[in-house]
């Protein structure tokens, strides 16, 4: 019973709100205009005027492929990115043809190797963020980023897929140990592995133990995207007692040092600060 | 003395090799025939084929009172991507037009409030990735974060902008304590600041002092891109001490627990494990 849409009905309807309610069904209706729209314009719409871009259901384990793929072309922020995209842009064309991928090189290893942001939480915020309106893209990356410090990776299902040699790049079949990072961050995920599995930061290993783990990333992100536009996404993230325990303090008694929305876990970094708890 | 440049030229130029050498020349070249290419067809180019984007001298003061503006309409990863691109799009056009900055909102706070990456390098690394090859991408948004981890934050500058009401947005015009943050984590930038200044990270002279930062941070990325462009840029960033004296055992004796690549200092969240050093 879908009727097709107007101009300045997508014009409307492809901001915010699309993504507030009844996203699922919108955006089923609203991919093909979008394509419309831009052919028979013949004209290059303006991006940022449509931003978030429509957005439609895509394939979990076809991402997860594209992203261990991507990761040995380009990194892990390339690669959850591209893994994304690519597939946005397979499945969409325009817009998605737009934007050069490979933008997202940078952010490999914590960002040129800096060992911060996970490469592939950065890639697949940054895919995110173009598909949903500032607020819920918060919510979903936020959600994303505190999955990532709870869960092991690689996942047994990447695993997995690595031993069937499901993946398009055969580099490694062999099960990998799987670790939790407790933290967003590059450096605190690759020692922590390294450390449990005792390979070599700079092994083949380790290198596909990233890939898998991208992998993981981007078909989560594609999880909660496909959830969020059918309207039955929830975050479930609960920020550590560590955490919330610390900021109890140092965002009343102490303001002056601490950002309040902080989540990583305190004691990461500040072992020798806790003495004064016990 | 320069002739008009073939669509076959371009397709080939616009690549990395426009990069590496004479780019300030060709930059000059390419970017007209970039927008009458496009126009021309009347078909979207495909932005990916003609990555990296072409690039010509953007005016780094101007480009400082766009992210200090942004900073404060979408956040400081916004702020530092969209001052760029919105330089480019509003001197060049297409394909700047294509990309909604809004994309990189997600990246504030050190990515949605995390702490992690300062989302300033964050943002300009994506611009610096848009118009550089992987390569020199690498070596350019490397040299802007070692060169942010030992300056202090706001520039003197910066705060003079604010003290003479130069920047579009007036919020706050008193000069704001400069800190030196070692690390480019947004956690550590901000709680330095704050500890530095006595003002709360919930204040709004902390968002002031990140809108400076954002504005010093686009303007650095200018300074660098424009040297890149005219071949003068050469990367003065010498990894620390205390970082390389940890990796001489930590990569060699050690190899299973750390990142060879990691440049942030060791001692910031490692003080207990220096006991064995003294």
């Amino acid at each position: 019973m879908k009727r097709p849409i107007s101009r300045k009905e997508f014009l409307t309807s492809s901001t915010k709100t699309v993504v507030a309610a009844s996203a699922g069904a919108l955006a089923a209706s609203v991919l093909p205009a979008m394509g419309g729209q831009s052919l028979k314009a013949g004209l290059p719409t303006t991006a940022a005027s449509t931003w978030p871009w429509p957005y439609a259901t895509l394939d979990r384990e076809d991402v997860r492929k594209r992203a261990h793929k991507a990761y040995y072309e380009g990194g892990c922020c390339y690669g959850a990115f591209h893994a994304l995209i690519s597939a946005l842009a397979d499945t969409h064309g325009d817009p998605y043809t737009r934007v050069p991928t490979q933008m997202m090189y940078y952010g490999e290893g914590g960002a040129v190797g800096w060992g911060t942001l996970c490469g592939a939480l950065n890639g697949a915020g940054a895919a995110i963020a173009l598909v949903t309106d500032r607020t819920n893209a918060r919510l979903i990356v936020g959600e994303l980023f505190g999955w990532y410090t709870e869960n092991p990776f690689p996942s047994t299902l990447s695993n997995d897929y690595a031993a069937a040699h499901v993946f398009p790049l055969n580099k490694y079949d062999k099960p990998l140990q799987q670790t939790v990072s407790g933290s967003p961050l590059c450096h605190v995920s690759v020692s922590n592995w390294c450390t449990g599995s005792g390979f070599n930061a700079t092994s083949p290993e380790r290198a596909e133990r990233c890939a898998r783990l991208t992998s993981d990333v981007a078909a989560h992100a594609v999880d909660m995207l496909n959830d969020f536009f059918a309207g039955r996404f929830r975050a479930s993230f609960v920020t550590p007692d560590s955490v919330t325990g610390c900021m109890g303090c140092h965002t009343a008694v102490h303001p002056g040092n601490v950002q309040p929305s902080v989540k990583m876990d305190c004691q990461q970094c500040h072992k020798e600060n806790f003495q004064h708890l016990y």
